[in-house]
C-alpha cells in the first residue's frame, strides 16, 4: 500500500475518526454522523460484494435525490467498483441504453414508469433493490470494511453526459480525479470547517456532484431532498443552517418568492448576489467562487470546472484561468498550439481529468490524443493569459487550408445588432475546397444585407473566416442546444468537409 | 504523456501562458515575469543537463535566499532532477557532510569561509558555479524548454532535516507532494489571485519555501530578501504590497519597532493578530490558517503541515485535523490502531507525504513500514476527533508489558506548578522489565517532594505510565530541544530497554 494513497474510502475513514460527533448527511427524517454513514457504507459494501461487486464492477442508481446516492457511491469506493447515478427521468428507451450500455451488477430504484419499462426491455444480470425499506432490509446487520486494496486512480463514479453526436457516454472519474475537483472548490469556494451545502439540484449531473463531494471531502455536512421544490428548500437552509445549496437564476427567484413574508431565515446561506430582495435574505459572499458569480468554463469530463472566472477577475476572457490541478493549451486540428488570439480546441492535463468514457476505447483514444484531454470545445487566449469558451468544436471548414471552427463564426454573427440566431456551415468550393456560409434569422422588424453582415464578421475575426455568403431563413434547426449541421446541410448546400 | 500530469515543470508553463503580464519574482533589481522567468529556467536547465544534471541527479544551493533558489529548483523539476537549497549557516564539518552525504553534480554557492573550506576538505566531482556574474555567465544566451519526460512522482526538491539521533537526512518531495501541500496552504489560507509573499524566512527551511511554492502554484508575485531585517522588510512588503511574509512573534516584534513612526504603511499584510500596535498596522486576516494564529502539527517530511488548526477551531486537540489531502492514525509499536485518548505515533498516508529520505533505504522502510508514514511524533486522536501532538518519539519504556512514552510523562511532569523541566527514562527492573523513572529540575525557590510529583502525575495519566521514582537536578542535559537520553540513562541508570 503506497504511503500517497487517497480514496474516497480513505476520506471516509478520516471523517469517522476525525469526526465523531458531526452529522454527514440530512434526508428527511435521516440523520447521520459520520461514524454512522462509515458503519453502513461497509454494510452495503457486503451486500453489493454478495452480488458481485468487484473492482471495475459497476453499480446504477435510478432516483431521486437521495443520502443512499452517497452511500452507494462509497461503498463501490470501498470494492474498487464504479457507482453511476442516471437521469431516471429520461425515456424508458434512454433508460434501457443505459443498462445495456453500463451493464451494472445492483440497480438501487425509486418507482418510476419508465424504469419499470426498460427493465423488461432489457435482459441484464442485476440484482435489481428498491430504494426505502427493500434497501434497508438488503443491508447486513454489521460488516466490517472491506479488505480490497483500491488504487486511487481507479475510476468510482461515472456520469452520462449528453452527446451533440449520438448517444451518451458514461465519464468515469477516479478517486484521484474527484479529491482533485474538490480541493479547487474549497479554495476558490473557501469553503471552511462547519460548511453545509443543500443538494437540491440533480446528483446525476456534475454541478451538484461537484459540491456534495467537496464538502464530503472536508467532513462538511451534506443535505439532501428530492428536487427542487422553493419552500421545502427554503425550511431546510433555515433549520439546517447551510451554507451553499445548488441555485442558479429562476431558482433563486423562486426562493424570494416563497420567502415573500420573511418566515425563514436564510442569512446562513452565503451565496451569490442577484436581486436587491435576494441580497437582503442572504449573506452576500465575496469568495472568488461567489464573487464571480460562478463564472468558469467546465465539463463532466474534467470532473466540474476546469477554469475559474475567479482566477482572473477583471480579464479579458470571462472563463478566468485553470484550476491550480489542470493546465490548459489551446490545440489546432493537429495537436500544435496556437497564439495568443487564435481559436483552438481547449486542451488540458492534470489531476482532475477523467479516466475515459465506460466502454468507448476508440473515442477515449481520440479525447486523450498526444497526452492532452481534448475537450472538445473551442477557447481561445486572451492577450492577458485569461481564457474565453467560443463554443463546441462540433465541425470544422477547411478553406485555402484554412481551419475555421462554426462557432467562433456564428458568435461574430451574433454580435450584429439584426441577428437573432446563426449558424456556419462549409459548402463545396472548387477554389477553395470549402468556403463558409452563414444562414441567418433576423430578428422581428429589423433588416440587414448579406454584404453589411458580412462586412461586420469581417471586422470581428480574421477576414477568411468570413462567410462568403449570407442566406436568410426563419428558424435555425437544433438538436439539444447546438446547430443540426446535418440537416442545415442538407437544406443549404452544405459538403466537402474535411475527412469525409 | 498520462493526461493526469502536473509537475512544476507545467505548472510554469502554465502561468508563462496564463499570467505574461504578472509579476513572477521580485529580488533586488531584479524583476521577472513569468514568461520572463520560464525562459531563465530553461536557459538554467540546458547549462545542468550540460553538466550532467539529468533525472535523478542533485544541484545544491548553498546561500541566502535569492531568486535563484526558485530558477534552480524549476530547472531541475523540467530537468527531472532533485534541487536542494542547503543551510549555509552550517560549520565546515556539517557543509562536508551535505556535500558528500548528497553528491550533487552542481553546486551554486554565496561567498562563504564555511563553504569554501568544506569544499576544500572533500572529494566531490561538481561543477561549482558562484551566484551572481558567475551565474549570469553559465546561462546559455537562449534554450529550449528540455524534452525530458518527467513524471509527477519523482523527487524534486530535498531539505534538510535535523535528526535527533545522528547526522541529519534529506526529505525528498516529489512534484506531487509539494503541489498538494501547496493546495492545502491556498485552501486553509484563502490565498486568491494578486497574492504577494515576501520570502523573509531561510528557505532551506519548510517554513519559508511552503509559502513560497504556495504562491507559485497561484501564479502569484514571490518577493525574496535575503535574509530577516526589519526595516528592509517594512520596505518591502510596503513597496510591493506584500499580502504575507513569514513572520513569528519575535520577528513581528522587530517591524513594529522598526515601523513605530509609521514611515511604512504595511495594510497590504493580511496576516495574524499578534500585539494592538501590529493589529493597527496591518490588515488582521479571518482565514482559518490566520485566525488560528497558524496552529497544527507538521514536520519536513510531509512538505509542511501535516494537520491545520483552522479544521478544528474550538476543538479539544491544539493541532486540528488533517490537510483534506492526507489522512492520519495514531499507531502502536506494533502498527495497531489505538483508541481515542491513548497516545500513539502519528502516523499519515496521502499526496504530500515525501518519498523518503536521500540514500538512507533502511530508515526508509521503517519509516513507511505497513503503508504508513511514521513520523516519529507521538500524538493523540481526542474525544471530538481533533488531534494532540504530545512530543517527539524518541524511546519507548517497556513496563510490565506496557508501552510507555517518555514524552507523554514528561508531558504531565510539566504541567505540575513547581516542576521547571523534566526528562524520563526506564531503569531495569527485575520484575516489569523497566519502570519509569524521572529526572525533575525544580523552579527556583519552590519545593516538592517525588511523592507529590509522583502523585500529580498519576491524577494526569494512566497510573502505570506514573514514574516509580524521582531524582532532582540541576539541568537536563540537551540534544538541541530534546533531553540527551543516553546521557541521563548513564547518569541516573536507565537501560533494558525493549530490542536493546
Amino acid at each position: 500500500m503506497s504511503v500517497h494513497r487517497l480514496t474516497l474510502g480513505d476520506v471516509l475513514g478520516e471523517h469517522r475518526r476525525g469526526r465523531p460527533l458531526g452529522t454527514a448527511v440530512v434526508d428527511g427524517d435521516v440523520r447521520l454522523t459520520y461514524p454512522e454513514l462509515d458503519a453502513r457504507v461497509n454494510r452495503l459494501a457486503a451486500a453489493l460484494a454478495a452480488d458481485g461487486v468487484g473492482p471495475g464492477e459497476r453499480v446504477l442508481w435510478l432516483g431521486q435525490n437521495s443520502f443512499r446516492v452517497l452511500e452507494l457511491l462509497l461503498a463501490a469506493a470501498r470494492l474498487g467498483a464504479v457507482c453511476c447515478p442516471a437521469n431516471w427521468r429520461q425515456s424508458a428507451d434512454e433508460l434501457a441504453h443505459v443498462l445495456t450500455d453500463l451493464t451494472p451488477k445492483v440497480v438501487v430504484w425509486e418507482e418510476s414508469e419508465a424504469v419499470e419499462k426498460a427493465r423488461g426491455q432489457v435482459s441484464l444480470d442485476a440484482r435489481w433493490v428498491r430504494s426505502g425499506e427493500e434497501y434497508e432490509a438488503y443491508l447486513p446487520a454489521e460488516a466490517d470494511e472491506p479488505a480490497a486494496e483500491v488504487g486511487d486512480d481507479a475510476p468510482v463514479l461515472a456520469l452520462y453526459t449528453a452527446a451533440f453526436d449520438g448517444r451518451p457516454n458514461a465519464a468515469l472519474l477516479s478517486h484521484s480525479a474527484l479529491i482533485a475537483h474538490s480541493m479547487a472548490l474549497l479554495h476558490i469556494r473557501q469553503m471552511e470547517d462547519g460548511f453545509a451545502f443543500l443538494a437540491c439540484g440533480p446528483l446525476f449531473h456534475v454541478g451538484t456532484m461537484m459540491f456534495t463531494l467537496a464538502t464530503f471531502q472536508l467532513g462538511g455536512k451534506i443535505v439532501f431532498t428530492p428536487a427542487y421544490e422553493p419552500a421545502e428548500v427554503c425550511r431546510l437552509i433555515d433549520a439546517e443552517k447551510c451554507t451553499q445549496a445548488f441555485l442558479f437564476g429562476p431558482m433563486i427567484d423562486g426562493l424570494v418568492e416563497a420567502n415573500k413574508d420573511g418566515s425563514y431565515d436564510l442569512s446562513s446561506l452565503r451565496f451569490v448576489s442577484h436581486s436587491p430582495e435576494w441580497d437582503a435574505m442572504i449573506t452576500v459572499d465575496d469568495s472568488p467562487w461567489c464573487a464571480s458569480k460562478m463564472g468558469g468554463y467546465g465539463q463532466t469530463e474534467v470532473g466540474g470546472m476546469l477554469t475559474f472566472l475567479g482566477l482572473g477577475m477583471g480579464g479579458a476572457g470571462y472563463a478566468g484561468r485553470p484550476s491550480p490541478l489542470v493546465h490548459v493549451r489551446i490545440l489546432d486540428a493537429d495537436g500544435a498550439e496556437v497564439a495568443p488570439g487564435e481559436v483552438g480546441e481547449i486542451c488540458a492535463r492534470g489531476h482532475s481529468v477523467f479516466s475515459g468514457y465506460w466502454n468507448r476505447p476508440e473515442l477515449n483514444a481520440a479525447k486523450s490524443a498526444g497526452g492532452w484531454h481534448h475537450t472538445g470545445d473551442l477557447g481561445r487566449r486572451e492577450a492577458d493569459g485569461t481564457l474565453t469558451f467560443i463554443g463546441p468544436k462540433l465541425r470544422m471548414i477547411k478553406s485555402a487550408n484554412e481551419n475555421i471552427y462554426p462557432a467562433e463564426v456564428e458568435r461574430a454573427l451574433k454580435t450584429h445588432p439584426a441577428v437573432a440566431d446563426a449558424a456556419v456551415i462549409g459548402v463545396p468550393d472548387e477554389r477553395f475546397g470549402q468556403s463558409p456560409k452563414a444562414v441567418v434569422v433576423l430578428k422581428d422588424g429589423t433588416t440587414a444585407t448579406a454584404e453589411e453582415i458580412i462586412e461586420h464578421v469581417r471586422a470581428e475575426i480574421a477576414s477568411y473566416k468570413k462567410p462568403r455568403e449570407v442566406e436568410f431563413t426563419d428558424a435555425i434547426p437544433k438538436r439539444g442546444y447546438t446547430p443540426d449541421y446535418d440537416a442545415l446541410d442538407e437544406r443549404f448546400g452544405g459538403g466537402a468537409y474535411p475527412g469525409s
